[in-house]
């Protein structure tokens, strides 16, 4: 029995998210139907991670195992023929038998892109938000410290997730390894890039720490304030939760 | 009675190109229909030019004749609100009442978006063509300068154009303003960007010019060639016609 390391990279704007569900499109479930259509096996394929409704990545890891005997390039090759072009695997692996793309994932890069401006650029408009007013970016990036590190993130964890998707009995302790801002001078497109990794997030994590941020830009929130809305573990007190549109999984890591 | 000169930018995936066709849907007819609605007068929109099916625009100029006294930034709003989100009004102003976004152009900017790469990025499915062969972009890059200055394009024309599109009679002859090749390591999302101004472009032209580019890319026409493909004026003697979703239309300039 073989065991496949998948790197894919997708334009969620079209599915309802990574999980399967009924009745819905999504990405595991195309891929696992390519790989079914493929290899006349059943596979559960088993992600790093569930991304959003019309969150997109570059870099999102799952691995199935299966008894073809396909070699790695003819099963990338094979496996996007049979996908819609808006869903790219990146490359293919042998991995060790144990090897499990979410348990053994030691952290993940997101990526959140927006753009400040009164008129959302029609090519922009999949991959970026949109934010009308002028923004504070010197005091976005004052709270940007303060999230680095070992914390408790249940401020910025979707209301309602507690009981169901909370992994590994970890509670709502996430530690950020880093997390920057990069300015719309630095981008041809005039795109504001915020990175963040971690080795773990909670459902909508990167959304509201980024809806929040948006809070302090515009001056609904002082920045002094942030650090106390994230030690008040209170979903209530952080700011709304920003568009999935801007979101990219960029990169999980392994050892 | 106003002349009121407008600003485009779209994403032209979804649409027939600019021009107005029957039960296709384009930019022109769209934006018509959303003037329509606001001033209630039946109005002609003067488009510079007519971007083909699939391509984008970032800085379209279109004009049109009203007796509306809607304010400038209440109509771009307004038009704005009636129009789909893959098509913005970035600016109005009033012009003198002789001007025409055609007649009255002194030339134009497009940009092609390119990729080397076997499997194609979703995230620049829409907006970059993708070449699967590694490119020499040196040879590329020597043609540029012979495109430079003013020539007879027949060579790059779009194969039937001759007695239908050709406007203000001055045959194939177009001058080029500049050229240059913008590389991937210059580009966060790997993309190549090729940049060329002139005073007008036959239909197809550009798009000609990158499928050229790309078999001297490939090694199928070998750089010295290229001025004789150039001086031959004959499109049989040019490459295939590049993807029409890498192409962009940055700006039209006027005096």
């Amino acid at each position: 029995m073989r065991n496949i390391k998948l790197v894919l990279a997708y334009d969620g704007t079209c599915y309802a998210g990574w999980q399967r569900q009924k009745g819905q499109p999504t990405i595991q479930e195309l891929v696992e139907a390519a790989i079914a259509a493929l290899t006349r096996e059943k596979v559960i394929l088993h992600g790093a991670g569930r991304t959003d409704a019309g969150v997109h990545a570059e870099g999102m890891v799952a691995n199935f195992h299966s008894r073809t005997g396909i070699p790695l390039a003819g099963l990338v090759k094979a496996l996007n023929n049979g996908l819609p072009p808006d869903i790219r695997v990146l490359s293919a692996e042998n991995v060790a038998n144990d090897f499990h793309a979410r348990y053994n994932a030691r952290g993940k890069c997101y990526e959140y892109s927006f753009i400040v401006a009164e008129i959302m650029p029609p090519l922009l408009l999949r991959y970026a938000a949109q934010v009308a007013m002028p923004l504070d970016l010197d005091a976005m990036e004052a709270c940007l410290p303060l999230l680095v590190g070992s914390h408790d993130f249940t401020s910025f964890e979707a209301s309602g997730s507690r009981e169901s998707g909370r992994s590994e009995g970890k509670g709502a302790v996430r530690t950020i390894f880093t997390c920057r801002l990069q300015r719309a001078e630095e981008d041809a497109d005039g795109i504001c890039r915020l990175t963040i990794a971690g080795d773990g997030f909670l459902r909508h994590m990167v959304r509201n720490i980024v809806g929040t941020l948006f809070a302090v830009g515009t001056g609904r929130i002082a920045p002094h304030e942030f650090a106390g809305i994230l030690a008040a573990r209170n979903r209530a007190q952080a700011g709304a939760t920003a568009p999935a549109r801007g979101l990219k999984l960029k990169e999980v890591f392994y050892e």
